[in-house]
């Protein structure tokens, strides 16, 4: 099975877009959570008890791990061993941003695809897909290059005019018309901007897009749905971080989660008819 | 001191524009290192000692830590403080081509500076400046951004026309004119294109240029030397990795590091008067 067909199963399952960015700030991680063994993996853990039946994938941002160094690596590590042994259904997402020459990509492919053992990963484009090109091989793989991303100032490179169009627009139709041989290709389009997420629909055909920026970035979920999903009301992947995981700062953080992410999933789903 | 007066002092104590990419592949680890604990800090180490009166900076990259786990970020942490320890004068640049949102390169800063303690890093600039400020703003870091990289597909996005000219040096122009208010800006600009790194001088005043490429790329150092240069005969860390560090597989691997180090300061220095 290749990403997207365990990605469409995971949908299919749950009846659901939605991803739970799995960002364990460890200042954000509740006192009692804080001083146990291996923290940010045990938060985790129960985050995703709390929602593996309502997502379609999982996302840990490799950043939050490594701001831990050694001890952050070891939680990521056996938090992406914990679903894949106990959810082996719902693919995992490492949300890197990677991106390098040839031989130092092998390098990251290590890392993400032998030693986590995860099934898809985010690239930047800049260097050009002869570079991640040892990414793109990997058929089994989700290959997720950023396309237009959900920061406020995300325009000042990716909204430069390129032959008549916009930068971002033009790398879109390189993923899809060069970079997709393998059709193992996803890109990442932000919530924050529904126009341009609708415009990256009409270049991408059926393509998978994720999509992060609703919740704490402020993007709007029907707009975006409305904007974003393909001919077959799926084609996203809905991410939402903090506004689930620290939905509360106690110990019912995992009870406060789970009723977020319903409430989100069933929103989404509301516009997806 | 700052990161560019740490690394003067150096360029100017040791007599060299050469940076020693620490870039411990495990694989070509000879088999004596290979089986110790913690391998790629003793191979480090060994290549440390060997070259540390002959470079301005270390550059780990990243990838080739990741891709051992855990391990790896332990050997890795071993070899930043055993060269702030032992060879404080040295600047050290994480090669890491990061860049998320803005709360997530914090996380990456916690990393990059505060478990790791080093002086600069590299960054992808496609998601603009208003995201990697959390790095800008760090007056006494030297923040490296991508401009024009040294792999054989890098004109795909880097060379595409806007506004007239190509987006290396739009992005270029915003390095030198928007992004570096706290004069902590430098920029990566590969060897393998020595009129692209001439056209970028030109753009930069005297900003300095990571330059990789030299070496197993093949860039040529004469024409990498005379394009690159700023006014004070200075401006450019000129890195090699495979090149120094793994010239012999064997047992002697750190003296012939050792002599390859200096053949190269030293050919790098006859273009520099």
């Amino acid at each position: 099975m290749n990403f997207n067909q365990k990605l469409d199963h995971a949908i299919e399952k749950n009846n659901s877009l939605l991803c739970v960015g799995l960002d364990p700030d460890f200042e954000k991680l509740p006192e009692s959570i804080r001083n146990v063994k291996n923290p940010q993996f045990e938060f985790n853990k129960k985050i995703i008890e709390a929602t593996a039946d309502l997502v379609c994938a999982f996302k840990p941002n490799s950043a939050f791990y490594e701001a831990r160094g050694e001890q952050g690596i070891r939680d990521l590590k056996m938090t992406c061993s914990y679903i894949n042994k106990n959810y082996p259904d719902i693919p995992i997402i490492l949300d890197a941003k990677r991106a390098d020459i040839g031989n130092t990509n092998n390098e990251y492919i290590k890392f993400v695809f032998g030693y986590l053992r995860i099934d898809a990963v985010t690239l930047h484009p800049y260097l050009g897909h002869e570079t991640i090109q040892p990414f793109l091989e990997l058929k089994d793989k989700g290959i997720i290059v950023l396309c237009k991303t959900s920061n406020p100032g995300a325009g000042e490179i990716q909204n430069l005019i390129v032959n008549g169009e916009k930068l971002y627009k033009l790398i879109a139709r390189k993923i899809v018309n060069e970079w997709n041989k393998n059709n193992n290709c996803l890109m990442v389009v932000g919530a924050t901007y529904p126009e341009e997420l609708a415009e990256v629909r009409e270049i991408s055909g059926d393509m998978t897009f994720l999509v992060p920026g609703v919740g704490a970035q402020g993007g709007d979920v029907e707009a975006t749905i409305k904007a974003g999903l393909n001919k077959a009301k799926k084609g996203m992947i809905i991410n939402s971080s903090r506004g689930i995981i620290f939905a509360s700062s106690g110990d019912d953080f995992a009870d406060v989660a789970k009723k977020e992410a319903r409430k989100l999933r069933d929103e989404i789903n509301k516009y997806r008819v």
